[in-house]
């Protein structure tokens, strides 16, 4: 049997068509238009997966469910989508609108549960029964798989990792609360930094990757930068790692999983990236003396979004 | 069948004979004498369960297994504990060892956690299927349960949730890191701010309490004079239920448990601390108009400890 991952963001929805090892066979995509009503959305969706299945040369016998992620909170339980702000979904049936396409299982959560998930069951931290993924990007998503299983919690607003607090009374976030995880690990967090640091020190290399312009920081030129040995965003990036290395830390002390996968646009900086994480965490733990999760970075990359949802169940 | 449930602490061992419900039908102390080895500490508690069996009437026949509580850290497949600074025990072969004088399973555990599953099983949380257990005393224990099971981690090292991070750079704690949760929401944290505020604020109805003995201040103290309107005192009990509400709220984004159950010493001021914690944790949580955990204390008091290590299994 295959499954159909549906990986839906705020500007295209990826599809396809994925085996039980999760390997892609097939892909389609669409582009997101918000323009239209929900319902309209899904049947845009429902076509697209249609005329996949059929030009693929398989047949929605071969099925066995359809999974999404969706960047927002979903309830596994009843495939409502309860927020996606991105896609301008509210307390939207989701499962129910799919089968009245396709009588088949219909599933559904957060994105980057979803890539957690994936990982777990394909990708670095296959094999493992507990393991915590932390997406790095513009904010910070995560997934959590306990005994084998995503764990949302018992109403689905877990996993949110992001907005933990690691600072009392820290960097306003724009949720609204100070202190935030994502304020600090992030790279957002990144480019804030850096822009503190380049106001101070223009005379760093990242000005001239930047062209002189603040607006053009981002997190690749801060790492590469880093990586040349500029002292300026070594700075930046240490203090980076440490926040980071502190939620790495908090996740063992707390969840203490098998295997912590650094995932999202800011792991692709690599061993660079998880050669200072490693490093710089055991400060944090509590054992330090007792094993412990090993960190590790994702694999599957951006496919990680279609097989985590062709594999949810 | 029954269970037998040891409550092992630095100064005392409560023992219990419990029912499946979970109710204690016959108890037993030992004074915990660390000037013995490991060995002869397990001989003396064999002894106090044999003789608490007969002189209850019951016999070895009608006892299912034998479960214990430490203040540290076990592991729970092999049954060592690898930790119990109170008791002097490092890598010391629990179950083997009472296994010389019982032909019964053998479970160990750390004592917060035990906790924690006694609220689960016969407390404020039974019928849950998921809740974390947050011990206030002079630090912070916590206990995890998801899917009706102890999730102390896959190496064991979790649930620490005391040494987890809430401020970077903060307060230095005894684990040798700085900004633990355990130095902003236990009565240690309490009394430290007490002591500070007090230095300025020598007028506050907590310096007649101790005497103008500033080493006499404890939790109560503060919290009676909170409760009684001292505006120092109160200035220290919000700080501390900031804290506390904010390291709520991380497990409700994280964890998102069915339930978070308050116990411990500083538990005791009852609702006086529930009310103001169930009052200020909805501003730190990511999902403010969605379903999360109910706060509630603890019911099983100092019993917990007996009774959730009668059910580990």
């Amino acid at each position: 049997m295959y499954r159909i991952g549906l990986d839906i963001g705020g500007t295209g929805i990826q599809i396809g068509l994925v085996d039980e090892k999760g390997h892609i066979l097939e892909r389609s995509e669409l582009v997101t238009d918000t323009s239209h009503p929900f319902s309209e959305q899904v049947h845009a969706m429902a076509n697209c997966i249609q005329e996949m299945i059929d030009s693929s040369g398989y047949s929605l016998l071969d099925i066995a469910s359809i999974g999404a992620g969706v960047p927002g909170v979903a309830n596994q339980k009843t495939g409502e989508v309860i927020y996606c702000t991105n896609l301008g979904w509210k307390h939207v049936p989701f499962r129910e609108e799919f089968r009245k396409y396709f009588d088949k299982p219909v599933f559904v959560d957060n994105d980057a549960t979803v890539a957690g998930l994936a990982e777990s069951v394909a990708g670095v931290s296959a094999g493992s029964s507990s393991s915590v993924f932390i997406t790095i990007g513009t904010g910070i998503g995560s997934g959590i798989i306990i005994n084998g299983r995503i764990w949302s919690g018992a109403h689905g607003v877990g996993s949110e990792l992001g907005h933990a607090i690691l600072e009392l009374d820290g960097e306003p976030c724009t949720c609204g609360n100070h202190g935030c995880v994502e304020r600090y690990c992030s790279a957002t967090a990144i480019i804030r930094m850096a822009r503190e640091q380049l106001t101070r020190h223009p005379e760093s290399s990242m000005m001239l990757a930047c062209e002189g312009d603040l607006k053009k920081v981002n997190a690749r030129i801060v790492i590469d930068a880093a990586r040349e040995g500029d002292p300026t965003a070594e700075k930046v990036f240490r203090r980076f790692i440490k926040a980071l290395s502190q939620t790495v830390a908090n996740i063992i002390n707390v969840i203490d999983p098998e295997i912590i996968v650094l995932g999202g646009g800011v792991a692709r900086a690599g061993s660079f990236l998880l050669d200072a994480v490693r490093n710089d965490f055991p400060n944090y733990i509590l054992y330090k003396d007792l094993p412990c999760a090993h960190i590790e970075l994702a694999r599957l990359g951006s496919d990680a979004g279609i097989i985590g949802a062709a594999m949810l169940s």
